[in-house]
């Protein structure tokens, strides 16, 4: 019989809800939180309660943000010519992380997938086609994952704009970066095939 | 340059100040907590924030707890003349969940340690005499690390209780449950061969 008292308890049953927090991680930072002192508790516990308060998606592009507009779409050193689709804001700032892309981007929220029910009216496409000419656009790259939903929304794209006149690329296919050509799946061969560059 | 809003940045700040938890973990839980539910959010960080009012050192053995006295030094069951001294209310759980132990416990609260200046009066002893009488204590185990500290911790309180007609006992010393004789350290193989036990 193992004894928690109530407070702490209830505390790790809420930390074990957490990603990637198991009973051992749950109990180590418990244990941390007994140790730390009151202010440093108070802090991280208000920062938590206020996060829906303060955050919500941008009014242009549906990045998280705490302001009307988030700070990459007010920024006017970014290309607002070139947009960049993603579905989730972590994923918009993996693209970012990796300081190869200087414009826009739009956050669809997710990505069609009718076995899940989620077709375009559950996404954030009523503000794109309005942004297209609101900042001349040029270039969508769709950054979407090389998974059949990714494989549908950017059809869905593709489709929806093929009247306009804006360039609509993806991101390449191929190796990861260290990949070894021996774990590589046929899929990703092909990919690379296909996407093969001339280096003469 | 990696934009978050200043909620977010808050949030990741405080997260990454948690053990184990880097600044990828922290990202992971953060925009698990931006999708969880803002029910969730305030239960989390609502046992977060209470956590220091409502839980405290227990005031017979030190253990935490959210009462006068713990719940395994109220339990009737326990066995009151056997007495197990841990450093911290982590490694008392340890012992609880070998599920060996059916005694009581007094907690530290560390370890003699000149070094950080810790010694006798820094650490929860003021108690401990007074519980001996009271409780009947007929056995001291004593669960403490197999360090210096340890050792030195041990050496005291065996001097201090030479004078009292009271067994004391520490953990043995040998093989962790599963090692492996080639892996063992030169100091684990001479305590297990110290404290061979007779198979005859």
């Amino acid at each position: 019989m193992l004894y928690y008292p109530r407070p702490l308890a209830e505390l790790l049953s809420h930390l074990e809800k957490l990603p990637g927090i198991g009973p051992k991680s749950a109990q180590r930072l418990a244990f941390h939180l007994l140790r730390a002192s009151q202010e440093e508790n108070t802090a991280l516990a208000a920062s938590i309660a206020v996060l829906h308060e303060s955050i919500h998606p941008c009014a242009n592009c549906g990045n998280f943000t705490d302001q009307e507009i988030c700070g990459i779409c007010s920024n006017p050193r970014r290309d607002k010519t070139l947009l960049c689709i993603v579905a989730e804001p972590r994923e918009l700032l993996a693209v970012e992380n990796s300081g190869e892309f200087h414009g826009l981007y739009h956050v669809l929220g997710g990505l069609i997938n009718p076995l899940d029910g989620i077709g375009p009216d559950q996404l954030n496409f009523a503000t794109l086609l309005p942004r297209l000419d609101a900042e001349g656009t040029r270039e969508i790259i769709l950054a979407l994952s090389a998974t059949v939903e990714g494989e549908t929304t950017a059809s869905y794209i593709s489709r929806q704009l093929q009247d306009h006149d804006i360039k609509i690329t993806q991101l390449a296919r191929g190796l990861p970066f260290g990949g070894d050509l021996d774990y590589a799946d046929q899929m990703t061969i092909a990919g690379a095939l296909r996407g093969r560059r001339d280096l003469t």
